[in-house]
């Protein structure tokens, strides 16, 4: 199994190498063999190379059975709007040369944690629901620039039928592996592209007559995201509404230091947790690694077919919580462990 | 005191027929007189007229000394992506024709209705935030429709920096009455309108250096939103941003029915309640009331600058709601109240 290793910035590295250890133990248990290929990415590669996403990276990416990727950025570059490089573009480039165009976002409970959720317990109670967002297309790569010297700016979201399909066939299609229950989130009372949208998954339904397809308006969803997360199961949405709605339903968990997700398109797929690069903790010794680790067992799962291997991982990370070998964000008044500590243990 | 009254689709006359009251019992006691000018609008003016904002109701609306509107929408649009004229225009068209450009939102919690929200209590007691929409720019009202044989379509983001100052200016001063904390919710690792937006408000701050500024990006506040909502006060956005996150902060409070707002602009300005119009519920009398009647008492303090008379709605509507005298959406066990009875009893 060849594995691009994609740290990053800030805590990425520290995360990163606990997933690795456990993914070694695994590979030993169950007779694999791993190649783990470091690269740079982030503000890292700017530091190191002057790019954030290297040609160097790219091409170990694509020869590369699958992609674990940490997190990337810098507070260096956050309020500076001249800056002529940042790491975002790296993870843009990334995503679009590699044709990650499903970005694949479960969020769901665990029973022990769930009195840390903001949420009120029986609101959230059997939450599991998967959001599916579009990823190389909308407004993060259509036309941007400035006009009248620099006075007016100007974004442009651009869909393609053919993007909308591919993306809704992924989610009509993971919705037949669950409750057969489909949601397409847009903004089709003001959006030409949401009435693309709307209309092409509206076509589509009769190919999938086992699934019940409902489409609400993305502000509807934000609202009912945090009054009844458990009425939904599958929803899929366009690059922004998603990058929107997956951050708050992070939330509903409690556990957003637990939530993993997956980028899959064209070849090679990429496996990250949800969590941000999180700057104030890097080099601590302290972050959670357990969204990392859970997204390798995805990975397992997804890209290398191996449901036993990605089984022991979510055994054991359920088991970890269950005997509170965890770091400071879930340790509550008990002893929080090192990050390195609950990679030992795990491992 | 003139005031054109569109109560429009759904709920939106019963709300309405209760604030009219209302108003009119605070007038009398208070000396004043009011003049109610009705107007359609929405999917009502449609089926009337075949327009949801008929120049009619805009010779009106320009002429009042302020608005009182209901709600707008019927569901027979709502999956018709082919629909040639719907509700949502006659709104959009009304807030660029009356330059409301800037959509005022507070959420606060009610004491005595704090264990209604889906958040847990400590989570959200003391909120008091306010955001302030932008209402007539953004990718709602900027090119768009379809290329290629209508197999791509797009939808442009324009922003002008003067668009973004006036909005700013109003976020500053109103911050500058409050605990002088401003944030600028944007997506400025991403979009270059979001950019122009950062940086205008950035060379702003020196104009109002007791008011302290964050920048964070819309999907770091749609997460902290739900966190933390008590650690905001006021926030400035654009159209799209707001209208997504302005619905998820109505949820905090658990009293959706009560969330009252402000569309303000170069002339007159509109008063609205936040919900929709609720189609499922009209005609029954049990939509709740007192969201509009907030919005009145906002009306009377904003637009007529009679505080006194603003008050004593407020302090009439705490009274409802300590003694119980409240809809179905918040009697819980209790009895139920309807519309018009609320109306009367506020009366
Ligand atoms: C860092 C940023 C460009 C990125 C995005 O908006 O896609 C992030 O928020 C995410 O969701 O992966
Ligand atoms: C009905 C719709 C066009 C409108 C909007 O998106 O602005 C509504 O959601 C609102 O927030 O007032």
């Amino acid at each position: 199994l060849n594995i691009a290793l994609l740290a990053g910035d800030g805590i990425g590295p520290e995360v990163i190498n606990q997933a690795v250890k456990v993914c070694d133990a695994v590979a030993v248990k169950h007779g694999h063999e791993i190649k783990w290929i470091p690269a740079l990415t982030g503000a890292a590669a700017i530091d190191a190379v002057g790019e954030p996403y290297p040609d160097e990276t790219h091409k170990i990416c694509i020869n590369a059975d699958a992609i674990l990727f940490g997190a990337i950025g810098h507070p260096k570059y956050d309020n500076d709007p001249s800056a002529k490089v940042r790491p975002e573009q790296g993870l843009l480039k990334m995503r679009k040369k590699l044709g990650l165009f499903a970005n694949v976002r479960p969020t769901f409970t665990f029973p022990s944690l769930i009195d840390n959720s903001p949420l009120k317990r029986e609101r959230i109670e059997g939450t599991d629901l998967v959001f599916l967002r579009e990823l190389t297309g909308g407004i993060y790569f259509g036309e941007k620039g400035r006009k009248d010297g620099g006075e007016t700016a100007f974004d442009t979201c651009t869909y393609t039928r053919e993007e909308v399909i591919r993306l809704a066939k992924k989610g009509f299609e993971l919705a037949m592996t669950r409750s057969k229950k489909l949601c397409c989130v847009d903004k089709a009372n003001v959006l030409e592209t949401s009435r693309l949208w709307r209309e092409t998954v509206q076509a589509m339904e009769k190919d999938y007559p086992e699934v019940e397809v409902s489409y609400e308006f993305v502000d509807a969803v934000a609202m009912r995201l945090v009054q009844w997360p458990n009425s939904y199961d599958v929803l899929i949405t366009e690059n922004l509404f998603g990058d929107i709605l997956t951050d708050e339903a992070s939330v509903i968990s409690g556990s957003m230091g637990l939530m993993p997700s997956a980028s899959v398109g064209e070849k090679t797929s990429l496996y990250e947790p949800i969590h941000g690069s999180y700057p104030q903790a890097a080099g601590k010794n302290i972050a959670n690694p357990l969204a990392t680790i859970l997204s390798a067992a995805m990975m397992f799962e997804d890209a290398f077919g191996l449901k036993q291997e990605a089984e022991s991982i979510r055994n054991v990370v359920n088991k970890s919580l269950a005997e509170g070998v965890v770091t400071e964000d879930l340790s509550g008044k008990n002893k929080a462990y090192k990050t390195s500590e609950v990679g030992d243990w795990l491992v």
